[in-house]
């Protein structure tokens, strides 16, 4: 079984399980749990799984448009855990995003465990399901860091490289490791009607841009030539064996909001006061493509 | 470090954190984290720690005197588990307590992990720090049976009793794995004026009170003799390895309210329509006593 068919068949058990967040009247409540070697290795510092997992839930009331309210954090925490640390950590990104942690519960674990639930407010949620065909599809900034950066932790990259590449290489890995959640974008895009459908890009654009799709019934169809790429990922990451495609089409964990609108790419970036990047279209026919071509969901899948 | 001492230097970190569950303006917001082989082994029926999961976060609305509203799933799921029947037992039990489960998050993960986050609403929340010089402490129920069910699991209990004491192991033993959130008893508490003060018994009796007292900068009396102890527990748990004492003073995952009222018990228990027991006195003195002899916290601590 899949993911998409487990989570078909739990939806049926939770009708109201299908965004990023949940909708409870003017409340969307989110949750996220990170796992140590599923999500995170000790090879990141604990610090940055800290902030993580409050950005990842940020991330998800970001995309419904919610102003963050308060949070609270269960933490499974390994005998050689600072737990001082780690929520000192998680405490000064709360304070940034402007969320309150009001309550928490606190085990040990033999592997550490953090699991967050995020509440915050929205009058107008912006959901999966609103795109409509003829809706231009956007992103809100360049893609393929948080991919990029996991590839160099995972293969251990040199320390001895030339400046340009180690500067590069530091820069995506920063990305993967305190990506920042597009918390003061989600609100004014809930506030402007034109604005249709949104959620984040935790799973690689590929798949979530098929989830935004299914959820509205619709397809998109997108153009290879538009998609922005993160600075230098296409000068410098081949050479340090990095697939810029696959990076940017089905790299995870950006955070980036995709969102879908009828507005024009100026006159939207006029609005929110920064660029965003119409990628493609809405269409009537389902499934996604890209310059024509079928472009499966190739992101992550926990349960693939 | 004890889990004390932990707690009081992440209060000071997250200064709302205190009590059973957090206050927001009428919500009450919890969570509890469950993880195999620190809050379970797979002896126990992976039903019923889906439903305990639940009924831990039910347990603390209760203890705030909160109807319960909504609630948020993270579930980590190692490959051996059967998510739908997980899911399905959690389902029942949510809706057997009124509470409706809007969203989660799924990942695969070695051990079984389970964290919920659940809301509830409450006018007047009920507090651990409310507890006054003068009040009588209660409990809600009978107690022992949990700490005897956990003790009888562990043992591995023979099957070949006599029926009297095999009934009596059953049914320790389900209390244990399936306890009752007190749901029902915190509303009407709440909406009491003269109930000072409440916590869930999930640490054991001992600690419990410990925690209620030094939360209202109190201390306590209680009367060995006036404490209601489990059916059968005296007659039969000793025979079978039980250390009653230990069981009633100390055990956790009870699920009882603990709490303070100056009303007297007969009066109490009237009002909530169940009988209450009055275990013993409120007193200006720091520290928890039995019988004049100082009872040390003794439950469960995660970090001893």
């Amino acid at each position: 079984m899949t993911e998409s068919e487990l989570i078909e068949r739990l939806r049926r058990l939770f009708p109201k399980i299908g965004d990023d967040a949940a909708v409870v009247g003017d409340q969307v409540i989110t949750t996220d749990m990170l796992i140590e070697d599923v999500d995170f290795t000790r090879a990141v510092p604990m610090e940055s799984v800290a902030r993580k997992s409050l950005t990842s839930n940020l991330s998800d009331l970001a995309a419904m448009g919610a102003r963050p309210s308060f949070a609270v954090v269960a933490l499974g925490a390994p005998k050689w855990l600072d737990i001082i640390a780690f929520m000192s950590a998680m405490a000064e990104a709360a304070q940034k995003y402007s969320i309150e942690i009001v309550g928490g519960d606190l085990s040990r674990a033999e592997k550490l465990v953090v699991s967050i639930a995020a509440i915050g407010i929205a009058k107008r949620p912006l959901r999966r399901s609103g795109a409509k065909a003829g809706d231009r599809v956007y992103v809100s900034r360049p893609l393929g860091a948080s991919s990029a950066g996991l590839q160099l932790l995972q293969s251990g990259w040199p320390r001895d490289l030339p400046y340009t590449q180690r500067e590069f290489a530091e820069s995506v890995i920063r990305r993967h490791i305190d990506p920042e959640p597009e918390v003061t974008l989600g609100i004014p895009l809930a506030s402007i009607d034109a604005v249709n459908a949104c959620i984040d890009i935790s799973d690689g654009l590929s798949t979530d841009l098929h989830h935004l799709c299914d959820a509205s019934g619709v397809g998109a169809e997108i153009e290879r030539e538009r998609l922005p790429v993160f600075p230098d990922l296409t000068a410098i990451g081949p050479a340090m064996g990095i697939d810029v495609r696959r990076a940017v089409l089905h790299g995870g964990e950006e955070y980036a909001l995709l969102f879908t609108s009828s507005m024009r790419e100026s006159e939207l970036s006029e609005r929110v006061g920064r660029p965003v990047y119409a990628i493609g279209k809405i269409v009537v026919e389902r499934g996604v493509r890209i310059d024509g071509e079928q472009l499966p969901a190739g992101g992550f899948d926990h349960f693939a």
